[in-house]
């Protein structure tokens, strides 16, 4: 299978994930349908031309039409729905997914699918900290990460057409790796993040702070405006590896609170030195 | 004494603060002269037009005539210049700065000056990530907080020049509050911030993070990118205050621990809910 203008693309759930998958594909040229659960979201991307067609019913009919399916949902309704209407998916297509945690997941979707239809999963580091299809944005992949994460089941033609889907969504840095080492990185790079962000917000509630405050807070609590539900189910389906990172990043603070304890300037400019020096790596990409 | 085209005003070390300052008030139609260390930045704000004259000489002379004098040094360096240069300041002239801690600062200066000249602190809240007057930008202002911490020392006209001072830079929310709460306050909103985004960067040494990390470990960094010289002094000039809301913190990190390994999920969402809700105060005022 290759990625061209007859490929039928299927968009299960037309969040802010899935809503930027739309119009970056629609205005790439490429004809998306969709099924999501509110009518609304359906008349809102139609309007904004982002989908030629879109549904609330999840019939045999549109999911056996498709060449690829790319379910943007929560990790536990993707599971749920790939068990519901994996017979409704036509032999040879293939089904792409955005779930945050991956080894809970993949194994488990592919061996729900069996032989006759592949899952290669994929993770697009990009997000907004609203949720709908009114705030997805396309223009939020462009200069971003996105990650690939095949298992010993995936062809590499599946693989490549992944990468070929990233790239033509915008994003600009593709990688290949397991969904293991995807899950350990995550649970730092991403999961640990939104933990602090929650943590700041909550850990002081003085009133009228916000008079006060600058930049740096307001970037360090912008994410603390979350998805409840589902961050909780995403922590939860990494549970270890959250842990290691919330533990190692508990022992960074408190070494620091030593230092400030005694007075270890040189101590604690070290650590800022090399902060320094390290942040610079990670310096988002020229878009 | 009133802020007019005719007052001298005198900015002591053009960093990327000064430097803001300066190019804010030489738009406002203001003549500033400045003293710093560096020739090169003199010459580069000549070149930019963003003051009248520059000088590396503390002289007599130019300290004398300034009716306004801004100083904009690291608290320790402020401390020093004001002890060496008292005498030069001209009876009736102000002093202001944009020191960030201010109990340990405020009352050292005020009994240093002793009478004829007041000092009234302030703190601009908007800063850069990165140092040097080449990085000054006076946009920075527009829509940030800017605090005024008098003391019973201050008089009413004072407080008042000082609150005009930051009309003219452009903040939104101007306050006043006493240097006590201003460092309670700055140690939960702007130190544990840098504190944490120093630990977070530095906690996880994995090479090729960046290759997969999202705009959320991005923004919670950004500030990693720190001054290592001028925090650690702030961090020790309020080191109890710091100590407390690190505290706080962890104490928040290791109770949202439990919940992740209890499998809380609604001990969870119930913080993310409040983390989500508190947060949308925080949003900058529309410029």
């Amino acid at each position: 299978m290759n990625l061209n203008k007859d490929t039928k693309i299927l968009i299960v759930g037309l969040g802010v994930i899935g809503g930027g998958y739309a119009a970056a594909l629609t205005k790439a040229g490429f004809t998306v349908k969709c099924i999501t659960l509110n009518q609304d979201d359906i008349d809102y991307a139609l309007e904004k031309k982002i989908i030629a067609y879109g549904t609330t019913e999840a019939s045999h009919e549109i999911i056996s039409e498709a060449d690829l399916i790319i379910c943007a949902l929560y990790p536990g309704v993707f599971v749920e729905w790939v068990r519901e209407h994996r017979h409704s998916i036509k032999p040879g297509a293939l089904l792409t997914d955005v779930t945050g945690v991956k080894a809970a997941i993949v194994n488990k979707v592919q061996s729900i699918l069996g032989d006759g239809v592949e899952f290669i999963a994929a993770h697009p580091m990009a997000g907004r900290e609203r949720s709908g299809v009114e705030f997805s944005d396309p223009s939020v992949f462009c200069g971003a990460n996105y990650i690939v994460t095949p298992t010993e089941k995936n062809t590499r033609e599946a693989i490549e057409l992944c990468c070929e889907l990233g790239n033509i969504l915008g994003f600009a840095r593709i990688s290949i790796i397991s969904p293991e080492e995807h899950d350990e990185m995550i649970a730092f790079l991403s999961q640990l993040t939104h933990v602090i962000a929650v943590a700041l917000m909550n850990c002081n509630s003085t009133e009228g702070l916000e008079k006060y405050t600058g930049d740096s807070f307001r970037d360090l609590t912008r994410i603390a405006k979350i998805n409840d539900k589902m961050w909780s189910e995403l922590f939860l389906l990494n549970r270890e590896a959250l842990l290691r990172e919330m533990d190692s990043f508990i022992t960074e603070m408190r070494e620091f609170r030593k230092m400030l304890i005694d007075g270890d300037a040189e101590g604690m400019r070290e650590k800022m030195r090399r902060s320094t020096e390290r942040r610079s790596l990670f310096d988002k990409p020229a878009k």
